[in-house]
């Protein structure tokens, strides 16, 4: 085993992205040198944050370079070590982006327990998606007992997550979703107690219908037409926590038609809302906390996940087009090599 | 003295008010009773709110009903009084709106001491408008030292007391007004760093070369063009308090053209940005400590102000329509009768 095989950034798209923007190379492995260690990826997982890193515009994070390997958070095996915290054989979160055999110096690297959750777990509903829901409901939705949470994108890791986490904070919870299947899914697995496909021709009256003491928490997953209507359901003090916006990811230029800023301010204003943005990684802090509450709610089945796998890091690209389409059901995860651990 | 002169809200406005929606109407004093007070009108405030009680949308507060008095804050000396705590002669703050003489039952009236400023600041810098200026940077906008603060209407009582209050803690101040004179009213009288006119042709490049380092708060006067112009200079962490949106107030429908919706959501997410709304009235237990430092930035002559003052209530209807076109300059002040005080 001497070959890395790493998808890089070809291209940066012009609106959508395509196959075309990426590439596929096969490099030689190189030895690794004091304090570094190779690992061998295992799961890697794939996020809508990843259409901005494609983007070279401005962001609370630098974009992938061109003809760099495509970012993103994986599982992997050590199989090489020169690192006195890693051994062969260990189970560890990387930040080593799309490539099969990674080598990095260690730092960021998080040792795994593979007797407590499996392995994938750690790039979901463990892992960063989990911890966004958790620090956002934490410390800008704020739910309190009987009040309305509303939440985008209900079947994903986000999404599925905020949903639970919000219903053992007391909050009646709606979902949104793209398809009866995944509506039907959001309230049998994830415990919403109603969840309304945005795809309906009565998505706005059905919205409505569901949210007959109005909208407490918006949490903003996805931006576009779902968010113009929800607008005007918002409640007095209502918080609306920016963590996606992935219906404007690919936008090239501001929509032409109806300017629906005046609407979302007069809702601001009205209203005394809260719109407030944030990135999970502002909140480094709270990982321990999260990962044992997390942990604790999974165990017990009060926060369940769903997984929507992909096989071949050659698929990778694909999968992420899908994802950015909303064609995932679930945490989007790429088997890229044999999970030693099944 | 047997007539009271009222100005009514006739009918509701379609789009910009006009002098047709009031109607002026004069009835005879009736007796007062128990626990009531007669007062006879000095000074009567304009503010931009007072559009929203013109319309019967759903908002923050009622409406005026059809044929009501027009609601407002009010600056009057007691004529009459069977309320133990008023006498005659008392100079006290009212919410009796736009009428000569009122009686009410001396809820929510506060005597004021001629002797610590002029009577009228009740309704400006020492009133209403100081409060706002004041909570919202206490508890939204949280002004930091070498921080970037932007405030349209800034030689309005709000936008000039926002300025002078975040200058005090330590940050730079640019300013946006609506003409040449305001702008250099702004920059000598109210100490702002800079002052932008919004009418200029170069207003976007103008904004921008004041801001070199970006803004970190940007203080919603207005919205409309303004907003469109200052979102891509927000900066991370920035916090934009809504307090009011003066362009926006006579719309009537979503204007078409181009969506600024998905600038605004970009710029929340990317910067972590924070905007929200909110009413003076949420945090009255402020109020204490809000005249007590103000008071004494007053005296200091830290905090100056300024006012646009008319003559006699039959033309507070103008008064109120020239103001919502920005056509006051500062603080806009009806007297209604001879102030005993000067």
């Amino acid at each position: 085993m001497t070959v890395n095989t790493q998808v890089l950034l070809k291209s940066r798209p012009a609106g959508k992205p395509s196959i075309d923007n990426f590439k596929i190379i096969e490099t030689k492995i190189p030895d690794i040198q004091d304090g570094q260690i190779l690992t061998r990826t295992i799961y890697l997982s794939l996020d809508p944050y990843m259409r901005g890193r494609m983007s070279d515009a401005r962001s609370y994070a630098e974009p992938v370079p061109l003809g760099g390997v495509m970012i993103g958070g994986a599982v992997g095996i050590v199989e090489q070590s020169k690192n006195d915290r890693f051994e062969e054989g260990d189970i560890v979160v990387t930040h080593t982006g799309w490539q099969s055999h990674p080598i990095c110096d260690g730092r960021g690297v998080r040792k795994l327990s593979p007797s407590s959750a499996p392995i994938s777990t750690a790039l979901g509903v463990l892992g960063m998606p989990g911890m966004t829901s958790y620090v956002g409901l934490k410390h800008i939705a704020l739910p309190a007992e009987g009040e309305t949470l509303v939440v985008a994108a209900a079947t994903g890791p986000v999404g599925s997550t905020v949903g639970q986490i919000a219903k053992i904070k007391g909050c009646r919870t709606v979902g949104i979703a793209g398809g009866a299947e995944k509506c039907a899914y959001a309230k049998s697995k994830f415990g919403f107690d109603n969840c309304i496909n945005h795809k309906s021709t009565d998505f706005a009256d059905e919205l409505a219908a569901a949210c007959p003491d109005g909208i407490d928490i918006y949490w903003e997953n996805v931006a576009g037409p779902v968010l113009e209507t929800v607008i005007p359901h918002l409640n007095f003090f209502s918080r609306i926590p920016v963590c996606g916006l992935i219906a404007q990811y690919s936008m090239t230029e501001l929509p032409s038609g109806r300017d629906y800023l005046p609407l979302l301010m007069r809702c601001i204003l009205t209203n005394r809302s809260r719109v407030q943005g944030f990135i999970v990684t502002d909140y480094n802090s709270d990982f321990k906390e999260f990962v044992s509450t997390m942990t604790s709610w999974v165990e017990n089945r009060r926060v369940v996940f769903k997984e929507h796998r992909i096989k071949g890091l050659e698929n990778a690209p694909e999968g992420l087009l899908e994802l950015l389409e909303g064609n995932n059901f679930g945490k989007v995860i790429v088997e890229v090599s044999r999970d030693p651990t099944i």
